[in-house]
C-alpha cells in the first residue's frame, strides 16, 4: 500500500531533528491516514494527537480503530491523546477534523500562533485563506499575511480542497493555463471512503449508486474557481470559468473518478496534441522543490481507451498523481475526457501535508 | 423478482390460444430474459428456441446455462432447440442474438416472412426499420410498408434501442415534447449485466469503475434521434438536439443511471413544476391500449433528493418504468436531472415484447 | 421483488375482514420487511405501527427512511406511528425491535394479553417461549399454556429463530428425523442486511470479509438444539448433536450461506440418495395447512454443483424455501453440504408471519 | 502497492549481475505478478518472456493486457516475447503456465537443463517433485537428486502449492510441530483473482457466493499432507493427518480467508496460549538466511476479535505472511481458528520467487 511518501528531499532534516506536528481528529478516516502518511515523513513527526474527550487521555493505539491497510505505526500506537482545545506543543498542526468542530477549533489554534493545515472545508473559503494545491497557486501564499494581521499573530490557516475538486482543479489547471477554460460540465463517481468509515452503510451502496452527496456539488462548482482564481494583494478574485457538476456515490473503496466536457477561449491553438502536451507537461513548485511528497509528474495522461479506472490508477506516484485519459472532441463543448484522483491521499491528508512541505520549503513555518 | 409482466390484457388470448413465437439466441443472457418474461405472458408462448450449432438437437434445459434470479421455467426446458437458420413454425421471432451474426440471420427470418422483433443492434438505423419505443414513436411503425415492398413478402423487422438510450429517450420525451431539447449531455454509470454474462469480469469491475464501452457513445448520441424523430412517409428524419455522451460501466447488476445536463427550445413556460407535471403525466399508446407488458406510468418522478438508485428503483412497475429525479437548474444549460431505466428488462428483453405486444394490437402479426 | 406472499389460504378471510396487526420496530429494517410483506396478506392488515419516540405522532411515510426494493405501500404510509409502550389495538403484534429494548416492551405487551410473535432474540431461549419453525416443530406450541398460566392472561410471546440458524435448522430437519444427527460443523458466509440497515459500513465490507459477528456463533450453536429438541410438557429438551459454528459476513445483500460437514447415527440407512430423498419429501404443517406464506416445498435440493447461491436461489418460494446442495461424503464426518436462506424474509419477518398464520388456523388467536 | 519484495539479502548480487530469468505465460495473472516481483528483485532479473504463439515476436508490452494496479515495468516491456518451447538463454524458468499446457511444457524445460520453479498444479504430485513452502520444508529439496537421476542432466522442477494450500499449511504447521495434528476441517473463501483475470465473471460474483470452485477440495485435502510429510530418501510420506474442505468464491479481489477447526495429538500441552506464542515464534529457513523475498515473521497472530480481514491484512510483509486469528475451543474438536494468506502473492508468483531464493541460496541454481 502507499503507506509511505518519500522523494529526495529538497531539505532533509535528520530523522532526530523531525518537526514535531500534531494531528487534530487523529481517530477519524483523515486523522488515520495523517498519521499513516506521517510514519515515515522526512520532515515532519507525529509528535501529538488529538481527538474528542472520549478518546482524552487514552494511548493512540487504544482510542484508535484503525482501519487501514497497513498496520498501526507502533510509535504512534504509544502517544497519550489530548482533548480538542488542550494546548500543543506543537506548532504545525494537522487538521482532520469533522466539519462540526473544524470551524471554531483552527481559528482557535491559529489566533494561538499555531500553523493549522487544514483538510476540513470550513475555512476553505474564507477572505483571506489559501485554498491551496501548490502545483497551482502557490503565490496565494501572500494571504498569509493578512491573516497574520489580522490575527495580531504568526499563526494562520492553509486549507486544501475537497477531494474532487483536487481531481478536478489538477485536471483542468494545464488546459486553462494554455488555452483557458470557458465552462464544463462534470459528473463524479466517487469512492465510498470520501464519507469515512462509517459514512456510507453497505446496505445503501451494494450493487447500487446514490446520485446525492450532500453539498458536494456545490463545493465542486466553487472551490476550482478560487484555486485557479488569483490573489490580488487584497483578496482572491474568482476565476470566470463556469462549471455544472453531478455527484454519484459507486461502491469503490478509494479514488473519485470523473467525466468533463469543456469549452476553452482559444480554440486555434486547443488541438488534442498539444493539451495533452500541456498535461505531461505540468510541473510546479513541489516539483522544483523536489518536495517529499511531490509526484514527479503531478498530472498522468493515460494513452489507453479505457482509462483511468479507480482500482489500477490511483495509487499513481503513491497516490499524490492525477490521472487524466480519454481526451477526445465533444459535440456540444470541445472536449471531453475522464479524471480520476486517490480521494483519501492527494484529495485530503497527502495534500495537507504537501501543504505543508511547501509552508516548510518557504520558510513559513 | 420481477420475472412475470402482467397487466390488463387489451385482447386477452385464451392460454391454449397464445400466439407462438421463436426466441433467437435462446442461451444468452437477452434470450434467458426472452424466456423468462415469456413464461406467464397472457398473449404469446416461448415454442421454439434457437441458438448456436454447439445447441442444435439438445433441450432447452440441457443447452441453457440458466443464470436469471427465477427458477428455469419447465415448459421452456423440454423444448428442442433448433440452429441458427433452421426453419421456424412461428411467425413471430424475437432476437436477442450476439451482433456477429444478427444482422444477416434477421434479414434472412425476414425474407422468409416473420415477423423479427429484435433488441440487436444491426438493424436499428437501417432506413426503413422502425427504432420503436411504443410510448414515443408508434406511428414509427408505417415504415413496416416500406420493408414489405422492399422485401416483396409480409415479414419486416422493428427494433428496441440500445439499454442506454432506452432510459435516455424515455426520460427527455416528455420534456422534448412539451418545451423542445436543444442539446444534452449525458454521463452513464451502467450495470454489468448490459455487457452480457459473461460480458465484464469480476475482476476488471470490482472496486472499480471503467470509464469506456464499446460503441455505447456513439449508440446514445445517435439513436434518440432517430427515435424522436419522425417518419416523412419515406424516410426517417432525426430529432435536432445534439447529444454528447459518456459511458462507464460500474460494479452493479441491473439498472442504468445516467446524469443528464440539457437546454430547452421554450425557456418561458418550462418551469420546474411543469416539466415535472409532463413527465408524470406522459402517457403513450401501450397505456391506452393497456397492452399487457406496459407500466401504468412510463415514467416515473421520484421526489427523495437522492434518488432514482438502482437497486432501489429499476424494478418499478416490474422494470418497465423509467425513473426520473434531481430536477435542478443547471449552471450552464438549463436543467440537469438523473435517469434511470433496468437495462435488461425496459433495456432489452421486455422492450422488445412491449414492441411486439403493439403490432399484435395494431393488427400487425 | 418478492414483495408478497400468497397462497392457496387454508382460511381465508375476506379482505375487509382481515385481522389488524401491530408491528413494533416498524421503521427498522425487519419493521419494514413486516410492512412490506403483510401489505397483500389475505389474512392479515397493518393497523398499527410502533416505533421509537422520536417518530411517534408522525405519519409513518414521514417517520421512516424506507429501504426496501418495492415501494412504501400507501396503505401504510399514512398509519400515525405510536410510541413504543402506548396501548395498541390489535391483540396480534409483531415485533421487530432492537433486542436492546425488545426484552421488556415483549413481555408488557404479552402481559397486557397480546399474542406477540417475535423476531428478536431476547425470549428465544426462555422455559416457556416455543423458539418456532411451523414446519418443525409445531407441537412446542403447547407450551403457550405454561406462560399463559405463569402470566394470568391470554397473552404470550412466540419467537422465530435467528437467520442462520433458520437456515441451519431447516435444511438439518429432514436428516435428523431420518437418520439421527449427531453433531456439525457449520461456518457461514452472512449477508450484510443481517446487521439491519446501517449496521455493516460500505467501508468494512467492500473488497472484504469479516470473520466475525457478535453473538452469532453462540446462537447458531444452541437456538437448532432447543427447536429439534421437544417439549416435555414442562419444559424444552435440548435434541442431543452438538454444533461448532463460525460466523463471517461476506459483501452480498440477502441469503445467508453455510458450508455443513455432519456426522449422522445412523449410518446404514443414509445413503446419499435417502437423504436427498428425505430432504424433497420434506412437508409441515403449513403444508398440510396451505397456510398463506407457506412454501410449497420448504426445503429444495439443488442438482447444480455449484448451488445454492445466494443472488441466484434466495427468492425460491417467495423467499420462504431453503435450499440445499452439493451434499457429498466428509473426509472427517458423514456428509458435506451447503444450504441457504433468504435471511430477512424466511430467516426474519417472514418467519414470524408464518408463525402468527400457523397461530390463527390452530384458533391460538 | 506491494509491487516489491525487499529485505536483507543473504547474498546480494550486484544489479548488473543479477540472474537471467524467464517466466513461462508471462502474459497471464500469474505472469504478470511474476514479472512485477521481479521488476526490482535484488538476485533474479526479468530476461525473458515465454507466451502463447499468438504474443510470440511482439513486445511484452505489446503482448500484455496489463491488469495490476502498479504501472507496467519499463524494462519488461521492451523484452521480445518467445513462445512456448523456443530455446531459452535463462536456466532459471518461472512458470505461470495453465495447467492445460503446464505439464509437458514444465517436463520439457527441466528435460533440457532448466530449473523450472512452477506455480501449476501438474507436477505438484509427482513422486521426486517437492511441493515446496520454505519455511515449512526445505528438507524435502533432498527430492532434486532423483530427478536429476530420473532425467539424466541438471535440470529439475520445484513446485509451490495451491494458493489455499499454501494458506492453510502455513496456518497449522507451527501447530503440527508443536503438539500435531489429528484432522481439521477448513471452509475457504476465496478472492476472484485466484481464478485468473477474466475466470470470474462479474455477473455471477457481485452479491454472490459460489460454493463451489472445480478441483479445489482436492488439492486442499492433499497437498498439505505432502508438505507437512516427509522425504524418505526414496519418496514423500503425508503426514497423518486428515482433512476435509469446502471451497467457495466470494466476492473480494485478493486474500483467501478459511476457518478451521482441529483436533491435536498431543491435548495436554496443547493450551491457547502455546499454541499463539508457536504460531508467532514460527521461523524458518529463509527468514534464517534472510531471503529477500522472506517475510520477517512468516505467520502473523492477530488479537483482534475480528482479525484477519482481506482487505486489510492481505498485505502484510508485502503479501508474503500469512496471518491467523480467532484461536478458541472449538465444540467438536479441539479449537478453531481464522486464517488469510494474499492468494496472488505468498500463494502464487511470491511462493514460486521465494522457492528460487531458496535454491539459489543452497546453489542449487
Amino acid at each position: 500500500m502507499t503507506a509511505t511518501l518519500t522523494g529526495e528531499a529538497a531539505a532533509p532534516a535528520a530523522s532526530t531533528d523531525r518537526i514535531p506536528v500534531a494531528v487534530l481528529g487523529a481517530t477519524g478516516s483523515v486523522g488515520q491516514r495523517f498519521v499513516q502518511l506521517l510514519e515515515h515523513h522526512p520532515w515532519f513527526r507525529l509528535a501529538e494527537a488529538v481527538a474528542s474527550e472520549r478518546s482524552s487521555g487514552k494511548s493512540y493505539g487504544q482510542a484508535v480503530d484503525w482501519r487501514l491497510e497497513t498496520l498501526l505505526p507502533r510509535s504512534a500506537s504509544a502517544i497519550t491523546v489530548k482533548g480538542l482545545g488542550d494546548p500543543l506543543d506543537s506548532r504545525l498542526v494537522f487538521s482532520g477534523l469533522d466539519s462540526s468542530v473544524a470551524g471554531e477549533a483552527e481559528e482557535e489554534y491559529a489566533g494561538r500562533g499555531c500553523v493549522v493545515v487544514s483538510n476540513s472545508r470550513n475555512h476553505r473559503m474564507d477572505a483571506d485563506v489559501p485554498l491551496l494545491i501548490p502545483e497551482l497557486n502557490a503565490e496565494h501564499l501572500a494571504a498569509i499575511e493578512h491573516q497574520r494581521a489580522r490575527r495580531g499573530g504568526r499563526g494562520y490557516i492553509v486549507t486544501n480542497p475537497n477531494c474532487s475538486t483536487m481531481g478536478l482543479a489538477m485536471a483542468i489547471a494545464p488546459i486553462e493555463r494554455f488555452c483557458g477554460i470557458e465552462q464544463l460540465h462534470v459528473t463524479t463517481m466517487q469512492a465510498i471512503s470520501g464519507a469515512g468509515f462509517a459514512g456510507v452503510a453497505s446496505y445503501a451502496i451494494l450493487d447500487n449508486v446514490i446520485p446525492f452527496i450532500s453539498g458536494e456539488e456545490e463545493k465542486i462548482e466553487s472551490e476550482p474557481r478560487k484555486i485557479l482564481g488569483r490573489w490580488t494583494g487584497e483578496r482572491f478574485e474568482d476565476a470566470s470559468f463556469r462549471i455544472s457538476a453531478q455527484a454519484n456515490r459507486v461502491p469503490t473503496i478509494d479514488g473519485h473518478l470523473m467525466t468533463i466536457s469543456f469549452a476553452v477561449r482559444e480554440r486555434e491553438s486547443a488541438t488534442w496534441e498539444r493539451i495533452i502536451e500541456a498535461i505531461r507537461a505540468f510541473r510546479g513548485e513541489p516539483q522544483e522543490l523536489t518536495l517529499p511528497s511531490a509526484p514527479r509528474q503531478p498530472i498522468h495522461y493515460a494513452d489507453e481507451s479505457d482509462r483511468p479506472q479507480p482500482r489500477l490508477d490511483r495509487d499513481r506516484e503513491h497516490g499524490m498523481a492525477v490521472t487524466v485519459g480519454r481526451l477526445r472532441p465533444c459535440h456540444l463543448l470541445d472536449y471531453r475526457m475522464v479524471a480520476l484522483v486517490h480521494n483519501t491521499i492527494r484529495g485530503a491528508a497527502g495534500a495537507a501535508i504537501l501543504n505543508a512541505e511547501l509552508l516548510q520549503a518557504r520558510g513559513l513555518l
